[in-house]
């Protein structure tokens, strides 16, 4: 027993004690799957966030298109309104939870709020990939934070990771699956052998992705949460019009199995990389610097901790030169997932006094002076990664011209290998698969245009890129 | 192309911007490997984190038992004194970094400067898990931070994750793999079948393990490490005087073979479980509150994230009511890997004014009159998890009887199996593996003791926890 340092405990408190603070207070605009989680997390666990904050944090007026809706989840001791602009800049409100979604309305509220003095919370990864250089740069204006841990995989604090967990590391690259429905797809493809259609009806069907699925499924999601993440990680703007996004609306189920088979799994990864315009391992001088800045389905090694992240659950890797690589795991969707979040950013604004908490940790991790506008996304032609290319060919005995074609072309060819008759559909012809060394993409173009007329291919060559994330 | 919003960044700081700041000034104990990395990244990233900081993060001076060494590593530039208090009380130091180890004398040149009204960063797990009850005691009275994100699974923010980023959470456990040096040895113990004597010398000779690796293998360290996060995630003092420690010195290759026959790894865990007393759940009413504080080798699902987390690396696992599982991966040693968690609490540091420092989280993640003093760690006998036992029998035949007994001494049997000949070294008799259900260890030990002396038994009978961490 350690009696005597824990009898220490007892030590007097600083006069300016945080427990003597009034709460702080909360407006909320939205109380859908978002702001009603926010709502009953708060609730549950009022006494255990006052002892971490230091003070109480009290929800006090929330503005919902139903209002009847909005008081069977908040009860009777919250205000209710239907004017969003009403909780933006109600007087009694020190910090707006926007919790309705959308853009363009959000961006007023959002606005409004902070000319009013108050500090925002969002999980709004579309509004600050659009609109967040300018909400930004306003909230600076006037020494308020927004904070938006939820914007970006929702229960797993990377943004605190970034922003203040890895401060002494010039950060090389973050990539990871931050997309929960493309990833619930991609395991379902590869666990039951099904093809997309197949796979999106059943995560239709069970919750995982919505009736209208074309943000996930075609990448977006992923891109607004990369820009963020790559703004934070190497002091840059929010470069989201500028990502490279592909999709996984038209990924083969037979590319998931020939991935199998080679030993990689694909995984919808969004990627930003700093690197040396024209060099492959980021540490040529004299070159001008970007950012590989993109999202598109990727193999993965098999042994690969991204290979083991399944079903709906997200996961990011970065690589600092003093950290080396660090992976942040866990539910990328949810209701008290995302008001883990929205709660976590609370209560640091809580733990500040309101004139301190603007300028603590900046915006985009980097001040203001120090974000470089010049830093920018390199073309899709200079991306450098390795590369898995499937060519169906008329006969098995193609796959060395293929091969020996390939390197003619400038490819660097690592490995080539038939796909086994166990990956392959009933019917399918012979297919040559290609496992490339890292290449620019101008150089796959070009390789692919001349492959697609070569008298030995059968049908469409398909190419994936291939990430190695060391 | 973003231009408005982009140029918009060009808005007014407000006249209390950060850049006018002065440099925070840091003085170090100790030039070893911690030290050295420090001032090895603080110097190669020096721009960056002052980009990140706000302001310039300067080492004043050092000391170190030898002089002409430490000008070696950080030149002239810096003041040197063998005196470790003067570094402690210097008059031009902001913050001291601790990067000496070791317990005694740490502590006092630790006081020494919270009482000079210093603030102190340490990756020193020992000296915290001693000591940190009396060290936080002292800060909070003299208003000064102490930070130690580097004393937890180095280069991961878990600390940060516990104390900011799960702050909404109700944190039913904190699990994970916690010390490099023994991840190590149980993944060569796996991958090539080699016992622990063999492994550990491989260890030693590559560098990780040290020539006396006690602290390592006894689990020692890993029971610092998860005392700190406990009384984090509970709001309890450090207790690691409580703490159950296991190592895994006598764990046998043949244990690591059979739990693979049965899909699963060992990995030596670190678990903290808040629960009530006699309760398998945590859901129980009206019991008395405890928390599991436990350090042992466990047999976890070879399907499991933390099954793939192999060779020096660390992984913290927490779930929390409103979050679920999140995990957090890195490297768990290592010079800049440490330095990395260091210069983060640096920043932490910098990013506040003096005054405000110490307020903004609590040294243990909740305000001092909120720790619960009466949290206490359960008797091992009442800790609940499942087990794998390992039963040397005389004959095959004696499988049905084992398990017919095990379950008339009231220990819930899942599964009982012969170990596979190709799990068994030359020479060895039959042996009946057995997986349960969650049970008490006082049960199990009191079926132990019986089953010792039960003639089907054949010789020692050896038994595992088994961990599911869902």
């Amino acid at each position: 027993m350690y009696r005597d340092p824990v009898q220490s405990l007892e030590a007097p408190l600083l006069p300016s004690s945080a427990t003597a603070m009034r709460p702080l207070r909360v407006g909320m605009i939205g109380i859908g799957t978002v702001g009603a989680g926010t709502f009953r997390v708060l609730a549950r666990n009022q006494a255990l966030i006052a002892a971490r904050a230091g003070r109480g944090i009290k929800l006090v007026v929330v503005c919902a298109r139903s209002l009847a809706r909005a008081m069977s989840v908040v009860g009777k001791d919250v205000a209710l309104t239907n004017d969003p602009m009403q909780v933006a800049t109600h007087p009694d409100v020190d910090v707006l939870v926007e919790a309705a979604g959308g853009t363009a309305p959000a961006r007023d509220w959002v606005l409004a709020a902070i000319r009013a003095g108050k500090h925002v919370v969002t999980a709004n990864k579309a509004l600050l990939a659009e609109h967040g250089n300018e909400i930004f740069a306003a909230a600076r204006q006037h020494g308020v934070a927004v904070a938006y841990e939820g914007a970006v995989a929702v229960s797993i604090p990377i943004v605190k990771a970034l922003r203040e967990g890895l401060t002494a590391n010039r950060i090389e690259w973050v990539a990871g699956i931050i997309n929960g429905t493309t990833n619930f797809i991609l395991s379902k493809m590869r666990d039951e052998g099904v093809g997309f259609a197949e796979a999106l009806a059943q995560a239709q069907a069970l919750g995982y992705a919505e009736a209208d699925p074309t943000f996930d499924i075609e990448g977006l999601d992923a891109a607004h949460k990369i820009s963020l993440l790559a703004a934070n990680a190497f002091g840059m703007p929010v470069r989201f019009a500028d990502a490279q996004v592909e999709g996984i609306t038209t990924l083969q189920g037979l590319d998931v199995a020939c991935a199998e088979q080679l030993g990689y799994r694909i995984k919808l990864l969004g990627v930003a990389k700093r690197r040396k315009h024209g060099d492959t391992d980021g540490k040529a001088e004299g070159k001008v610097e970007g950012v590989e800045l993109r999202v598109q389905p990727a193999l993965v090694p098999a042994t690969h901790l991204l290979a083991h992240v399944n079903g709906s659950m997200n996961a990011v890797m970065v690589k600092g030169d003093a950290s080396g690589v660090t992976m942040y795991y866990g539910a990328g969707a949810g209701s008290e997932q995302t008001a883990s979040a929205v709660i976590a950013d609370l209560v640091d604004v809580a733990r500040l006094d309101g004139t301190h908490a603007a300028q603590r940790v900046p915006h985009l991790g980097f001040h203001p002076h120090a974000v470089d506008k010049q830093l920018a996304v390199l073309p899709r032609a200079a991306v450098h990664t390795r590369h898995y290319l499937r060519v169906p060919v008329h006969s098995a005995q193609q796959i060395e011209a293929v091969g020996a074609w390939l390197a003619a072309q400038h490819v660097p060819v690592l490995q080539v290998a038939l796909a086994h008759d166990k990956a392959l559909p009933p019917g399918s012809g012979p297919q040559v698969l290609v496992l490339t060394d890292a290449v620019a993409q101008a150089t796959v173009d070009l390789a692919m245009h001349a492959l697609a007329v070569h008298p030995a291919v059968a049908g469409p060559v398909v190419t994936l890129r291939v990430e190695v994330l060391a």
